[in-house]
């Protein structure tokens, strides 16, 4: 029986979702857990890695499984099993062909700011702190640079095995509200494609806050997507404000 | 010169506001990080106390320093040596008469339930699990039975120095709101008095808990009240959930 997860954990403890010799990380919890429970090894399939320190409200796995199980046992059994951190929210049975990353369709992040003074306790597992000004207005105008089909060679990972770095951002939306218990406004970059390369939300996102603090403009963002010079993109933005939002199936 | 601090903190790893001997405190911390800015020992006198594991997003303090500081270089010289879970958003010179506690005309307190099967890595640290069906009505209806002028005693610890049980709410509101990343709603009980007794508001909001799952009544409710009688009380609810909100002064 093939079994779909969608899964929460704060990554504020883990080192990222894939197995690592000697690291707590996701992938490797759920294959401890689960291989109890099933009595055997098993293989935990998940929609895509996250890097260490990065959250997920809505990272979607799957897992083939020999013993059968109601969704809500398996659940239960898994939950039972897991430090806090990492949750099972649903348990679904799916088609045998089913495989998380090969089936995903859409995969959307959301990187959270506080623009405060001070970074309040309550945000900082989740958010990146920026004391400085944010100009949403030239945020937003920025963030169309980075729609539709592009080479982000500048934008990703220097060292990676990945070949073609062609990929399609179909939607990036900057979302501003007043938080309480900040004081402050919180900032949201939303941002979603069929497929990320390796650092490549948070360089986007530290490119943004240069664009917002009036280090940088749009004439060197296109020059950095077009040349593929990482030295023109902003720094890389902080693990702890990265959130994989959902991921979407047919 | 007196200075009025407003504090955040998370209370997950305090063990309360008041200061004690070889136990990480937020006053005790205060104290030594301000002591010694200030190159002597201080008191920080905080509106009240907080058990270990409570919150804190308006905490109110004030502390008299000889050394002269803007207020903006007090805060950043206070933070620069706290741990991030311990922060002041702000500072202000108050007269010499104001005193944090003596002064305070309003604390308001919330509780917050998460009310789903699964609990939201994300919910943990700031908020009580409850996986089971609150029925909201019956608890807002119930709620009406705390405002007003009451002795405690039933709703408050049994070992405690405090002679007069005598304290008037002024306010108790439960709101539930659907909150996307817990996918379930999650319920505040908010609560307003010029002063509380050790474990009031959880010994209350577990009271009203015990409502929402059917399992008490308000001639319970009332009787406890009347009578004083802690075993007619619902369980005391953890701490992880309470948040002191605000405190207000004239």
């Amino acid at each position: 029986m093939n079994f779909k997860l969608l899964i929460q954990y704060d990554g504020t403890d883990f080192h990222g979702w894939q197995v690592q010799e000697n690291q707590r990380t996701v992938q490797g919890e759920l294959e401890k857990v689960i291989g109890k429970i099933e009595n055997r090894e098993v293989k935990v399939i998940g929609s895509g890695r996250t890097d260490a320190g990065v959250h997920a409200e809505g990272q979607v796995a799957n897992v083939h499984l020999k013993r059968l199980f109601t969704p809500d046992k398996l659940r239960a059994a898994i939950n039972g099993n897991c430090g806090r951190d990492l949750r099972i929210l649903k348990v679904e049975t799916v088609s045998d062909e089913f495989h998380s990353r090969f089936s995903a369709k859409l995969k959307t992040y959301v990187y959270r700011v506080v623009n405060a003074p001070v970074m309040s306790p309550f945000w900082l597992r989740f958010a990146h702190h920026e004391p400085r000004f944010l100009n949403i207005d030239k945020m937003s105008e920025a963030a169309k640079l980075f729609l539709g089909e592009h080479d982000w060679t500048a934008f990703s990972a220097a060292r990676s095995d990945v070949e073609n770095r062609v990929r399609t951002v179909t939607d990036f939306v900057i979302n501003s509200y007043w938080d309480d218990c900040a004081g402050a406004p919180v900032i949201e970059f939303r941002i979603s494609s069929h497929g990320f390369l390796r650092y490549m939300v948070r360089s986007i996102v530290g490119t943004m806050l240069e664009v917002g603090r009036g280090e940088k403009d749009s004439d060197t963002i296109l020059a950095a997507i077009e040349s593929g010079t990482r030295k023109l993109a902003g720094q890389t933005a902080p693990a702890s404000g990265l959130t994989l939002l959902k991921v979407e199936y047919e």
